[in-house]
């Protein structure tokens, strides 16, 4: 059976070659132990413990339709609508439990949008891109491995494109193609999860025309491939991760995830794992599939934590016996509905979307967009509220090691007692770590602004799947400057966004 | 065939008797004729036709499952998560064509919200409720009626429940039980498109308790039924429409809805048109089912609207040649996410809702009243955005009439004369006044605040469906409070929203 | 003394030469008696009679620096810090006094732009144009005239400066310059209270560099000019208007203004009345001086009408008795301090001025604009607000007449009795009017957004003002880029703004 | 002279008694030389220095009313309209260059605070408050101490007052007169500043009644009182803090604060360092005084912090060449005007102020209560903005360590190396640390939420100045309910806020 236990999981990941991990000017000796990972195998291995668990393993398992066999969710591109809405539903119930990224979606999105884009590409070449990948994913299924997606390149000057840049490894690229495979080179940053991972899928992060060809490449990685570095980034609470149970009473959760800079010298790739080499007409459209899903995942995730911080807020509240008032349930509310919010576009951008002839599910772009462009906008005010409803307290309230501290505790104690039955203070003040975590302590509000793309990236994208001139369009008929009524009548019965819904979309 | 053309449409509205109507002091000689429901009768007239076109009629008519025959899809309830669905697209559909309510919906909200609570009543009383509501029913598909729902009632001091209230008729009621049927005595106000329906049906506004029993009451009444008075309201623009055509121009459309206060005056209802008599323990339950479908909807014709402004919006930037410049593109794309925002949220309240006993499908009520809340704010940006990116003359344009004047004309033509080829003088005036008729002229702005449920109403309903404890104990887990991993794992698997979503709902 | 009574004004505008003046086709006979514009002629004769009140006279009169006698307010220009403070204060009292523009405002700002810039343009070019103004400016005083500012061209192609321009009179330029006086010609968009007014001051809009130097032109025209046409501009409710005491009622208030359209057909304009003629040089720095008073009033008469809107939301609140419920006074507090934003930025513009060495008191550009930025936005969750709470009566109620009349009115006047002891059915629909009125009705919304400059006008102003370079450099020695700390302390004691801020402006 | 050098403050605070301060569990050697108190050491001793400096000694140095000697601006209550437009241009200019809190302000608040109201309490009972207060006024003034206000206290149960708590000492009271002073217990949250301070300034934190007169206390203590315990905050990156240069440049700035926790644990206080003891009739009419004060300042300093924030933004934007594109420079705007809009309300409050009998200037409650509304509000967008333009390695960027790194280094330099010219890769470091440091980091956007109250406290005083009777009977003159225009003309001629603004606030 193709599901690894969480220590399998963890064997695995011990087994891989020494690693190349820098933190603090200092390389690990070994990820899977270091303090500053510590988190993260926790919540790796809780998504391996997941898979097998009874309330979950039926959305975490799917049967491949490439094997036939049982395989982890993530391990398979979206094949349906009914995928599509898992994804939504898996996203926001993992960021609810987990308070932080679940590492294995965005492996399964570039899985999801290389699937499509290399039957095009076969189709068009003949090079057997989708063979390739499809006998990679089989692999992957069998051995249920973690996938990481790199995407984001260091980018240097944002005004030049690639082949532009002063330094043109800016942006990763094709060093030398060889009989056996091809040589890579660059960066690739804000990568999550990637350290406690099995591979890599290396994907474009921009479409590029013929001058940039270089820059189109596409394939998979074992993250301990000779030439592979990481430097784990900093966020503010990474110090005080530790064995010290004390101390991680101010960490606030026990699962937390990393990013890391991934520099790529002079990688060597074989063409088994090579999904697309200079083939730059397919960039656009790849980006497309890709990010329809990866949008729609970010949009959901982030509901799932806007929920948990939602349940964080009420306890906060109700230590000081708040919960009931009215301004602070009328925020309550907006968190909810917030959360609410998000959760319905991502699964609206799942039904929306369409069956590509490759059999992959494309979710709508328009809505995906519009989706994350929402998320990185709405939850602010929930944050806010969080922080303005745990009071100031949350944000100077001393160490528990003071806390336990026979000499000042007991002041602590005494003056920071919940008026919450049943509540220590220590409850309170994990309490307020757990805000403080979600709010600004590790990433997962920065991953609502930047995971998956910013603000303007969003709009940007989703405008690009606006009809705005089949609206001018509908809009002179109803103020009679166009008299054909009938024109608008035929313009209304389809729906916005340049995709193709597919047979059943509009009507069911 | 039970689908009414548009010209028996008229007729069927003109054979009404003779209906008690004012506007501005005066009761109307015919309301089918005057001017002032014009552009109304020109929206029922649409939606008629509609039904027959090829491109909606698949989406406007359905096959009854209580005649087998084929009917208007608003004359069913929604037996289906696809009629759920259907009835987002089309809301949209329609509020993107017209601009206005389409009138014809919140009969069919109140058809599926009585059909699940008559089946329970009648389960539980032994009246025969459903059975008469089906009767009533194929009726009205079978005639192909215009129903519309009456909910608001005056409610005079809105801390007083209605039993409290110093006027008893503050809220419509029970007068006297007969062997033949009821007597009615109140208003409803706020009636969208009332004067040229056929039937309206009565519906309570308010869960009551038993001290407020005749209150609890639900029957559908012929709008020419003997006690029935209108009186239309105003909003700004009504003194604008008429026959004279360089006049409409000023209208900017030629679809419009209205809205009147109904007062029933002792009116005497049949038994086998009473649905709810008294039954108050089941009032709180049918606004759920009823309000799940209606601020759905509210959310979805809004998302249409809202998309008929952007067009707009777009050929006002191109009369002056602004369409292409940045910070306009934003805005455009600002108001394109708010179309799909709000029309995701609808489409999500559908998708998650469940299977009723009796055979109905209830929406999501968290997600319904998340997305009306929604709906009162998101529009409201957009709306602003319209105004300015159409500059102050779509504020101080002179008339179409100074525009047609032989002496002044050509001196407006000359200076308002638009950047855009192709475009006229008249036309950019027209589209302007598309844009003040959405922004301000009519009432469709005034619809996303009020129609369905204001903010507070919304945000109140959402709240309830909100399962804040499970949400804390999520947390507790989370920070280590409570130790048991298992726990959390457990209620996240749950879905927020107390009510059950039925088989399927959580995994597909 | 030089004071005109109301009825001397009504006197003075009867005595004009017959104008062109046009409203919906037809050339009025005489506009001050036209039902069109009788509630600004109420506005209008408001603002002379204050000037005698004992609460107001102190206010709204000054001592002429150039005659040493009693002139009105608005008829001279800024000349000291305390002037300036009076502007604003003056402001928020009349709009929340009138609910609407106060006609003398825009004259006012013309002149305290005029007044350094000619000063400027004489010392640089020997041109007595500021001798000229003080002339025309001295006698404006003496008879008390109302004077307004005409800025806003039609613009034509927005991506054109004006020489680009298809048609060259898209902005209003220089035709002729001949020995007695120049001819000019064009058209001015959005001008508020011009045909009740006595003379209109022409000003560029734009900067325009040496190529567009015929468009560099200022000067004063009396109203009843022979060229002069003006088109009234429509707005929703002004049908509604007329002698008619009960329609009144609908109309919600007895001030209005009213916006034209304004035809300078070749006029004539005399040497002793041109201020500006193709010195292309000065007109940006016309535009800083001119803008920073105009948009610090734009600021304070928006605060005034928000108080004014809070006021009626207050009452129709308590028309349902909802006045204490805790989310409605939430949106109460938002709204008096959305009113106290703009009035305290309005009045920091004006005190954080300076002294031009021509004597006039230029208000800080940078808060000035900012201070535009926001009333663009903040007043529009304030009408939000209050079509909110007024609930949705307030947007379909019956007309006043219907009402009155012997038949139906008792009907309503049940239905709609307010929940507040003394308050009248009739006093509530007033109070839901004067809501109507102010949210949509009229164009005092509207003007919060256009008037005085659009959200993106005023956004682009202030970031000129900015001063980035110098806030980078402050941050660079924040982070340790730059080691030189005493730096950061030259620069942070320094104001952002381009203006230097005059002696005594940073220290008291 | 009285004004301290940097080494004399330095000097003086180790001169202290051994002091019972906590951190992590462990009792502190001295606070003075911990390296968690680093920054907050520097920024005490650069506010010292800069009352010294050429540019600032104006602005931090005045001459006192009670000596007439020149002391510490912040040693003194604000005596005048100018020394109140001094407080918020101070806090600006400190804000901008610290990007912290300023330490020396909250004194500075109490004192302005105490000042009248000992005045009021001297005169109505005769114990010579004011007398005593004045006179350890001058010994503070005379010894250049800096002083912080204790305000908060931990209020356990927030729905019950302080008499009615299970814990009486939740709120921090009288235990015992004394015929040479009082004993008072409790303890005071959120304390900035306050371990590196030589006085605290104890105070109320809510008016109290007859029951709760315990809790009406006021009076100075030195820091090294016995008693006297401290529990350091934490905040998110607390452990960066130290002497490791290169790790100081993940900080991101020099100069922080700290937050303590503060325990009064059975203290002694001699009478005359007592400035209220039990006279709760005055605690409310304190907190108006002091609160005005408070506001006043803290919208001002997070003026200045946004300012800083803009500085570092448009470094990171350049960094990778997007400063001047068109939605960035847009987002730069919208932070300049936030900037411009807090400074503007906070100088307005305190030029709307009012002399009080004592001669000291209240600033306006209703302004300053605004202002602080807006303070909790305006900079979340800025925040955001800062993060999503910095991009995503503005969070996950490697440590500076890293980059120093012999064997990663160069890599790293090679990757991040930025766009703009001149600037190195650890520059670029140490500004995306900047941002990270002030948006979460270190406290100072929580003190934009917590500091000097939150949004609903700041709601709830704001509205408690709002005259909503006045401004309803405006608005039922304006709509005609009361024809007498006069009495409108009155009200309107009075500004809103229930202190009376005093001669010549008016007008000028």
């Amino acid at each position: 059976m193709p599901l690894k236990s969480p220590e399998e999981y963890v064997r695995s990941v011990k087994a891989r070659k020494p690693m190349d991990v820098w933190f603090r000017g200092e390389k690990m000796k070994d990820p899977v132990t270091h303090p500053a990972l510590k988190p993260s195998l926790e919540t790796m291995k809780k998504m391996y413990q997941l898979a097998h668990h009874p309330k979950f393993k039926d959305m975490l398992t799917t049967t491949s339709h490439l094997t036939g066999k049982v395989c982890n969710f993530y391990t398979s591109p979206l094949m349906s609508q009914a995928d599509a809405m898992r994804k939504t539903r898996l996203a926001r119930a993992m960021g609810e439990l987990l308070g932080c990224c679940a590492f294995r979606c965005t492996g399964s999105e570039a899985i999801s949008g290389l699937y499509p884009i290399t039957y095009e590409i076969e189709k068009a070449t003949g090079t057997k891109y989708h063979e390739r990948l499809k006998k990679w994913l089989a692999r992957i299924q069998e051995e249920d491995l973690t996938v990481t997606a790199a995407l984001t390149d260091p980018k240097g000057d944002r005004k030049l494109k690639p082949h532009e840049q002063k330094d043109p490894d800016m942006y990763l690229h094709v060093v030398e193609k060889r009989k056996d495979g091809i040589v890579i080179r660059g960066a690739k940053l804000n990568q999550t999860g990637v350290v406690l991972a099995h591979e890599v899928v290396i994907l474009p992060t921009t479409a590029v025309g013929e001058e940039g060809k270089v820059y189109a490449v596409a394939c998979a990685v074992p993250v301990d491939s000779p030439g592979m570095k990481y430097v784990l980034g900093r966020f503010p609470i990474d110090l005080r991760f530790g064995d010290d149970e004390t101390e991680m009473v101010d960490v606030g959760k026990k699962f937390a995830d990393h990013q890391a800079m991934l520099i790529v010298d002079n990688v060597f790739v074989p063409w088994d794992r090579v999904f697309m080499c200079e083939e730059w007409q397919f960039t656009g459209k790849f980006l497309e599939y890709f990010t329809a899903v990866h949008r729609l995942t970010a949009g959901a995730c982030k509901s799932g934590g806007l929920s948990l911080l939602l349940g964080a807020t009420k306890l906060a509240a109700d230590s000081i016996n708040v919960g009931r008032i009215g301004h602070v349930m009328s925020k309550f509310a907006e968190m909810g509905i917030s959360a609410e919010t998000l959760y319905s576009m991502s699964l609206a951008a799942g039904v929306e979307g369409f069956q590509h002839e490759s059999g992959a599910w494309i979710p709508n772009s328009l809505i995906a967009h519009s989706t994350k462009f929402q998320a990185t906008l709405i939850p602010s005010n929930a944050l806010r509220y969080a922080r303005e409803i745990m009071s100031g307290i949350g944000e100077t309230a001393p160490s528990a090691k003071d806390l336990a501290n026979a000499e000042i505790g007991p002041m602590i104690e005494k003056y920071l007692a919940p008026a919450k039955e049943g509540m220590t203070t220590e409850d309170r003040l994990r309490v307020l770590r757990l805000i403080e975590n979600l709010t600004r302590g590790t990433n997962w509000s920065a991953m609502a602004i930047h995971g998956g793309g910013n603000t303007e990236a969003s709009r940007l994208m989703a405008l690009r799947h606006m009809n705005l001139e089949k609206l001018a369009k509908i809009a002179e008929v109803a103020c009679g400057i166009d008299k054909d009524e009938a024109k608008a009548v035929d313009l209304v019965s389809e729906r916005e966004g340049k995709i193709d819904y597919g047979p059943g979309a509009f009507k069911q």
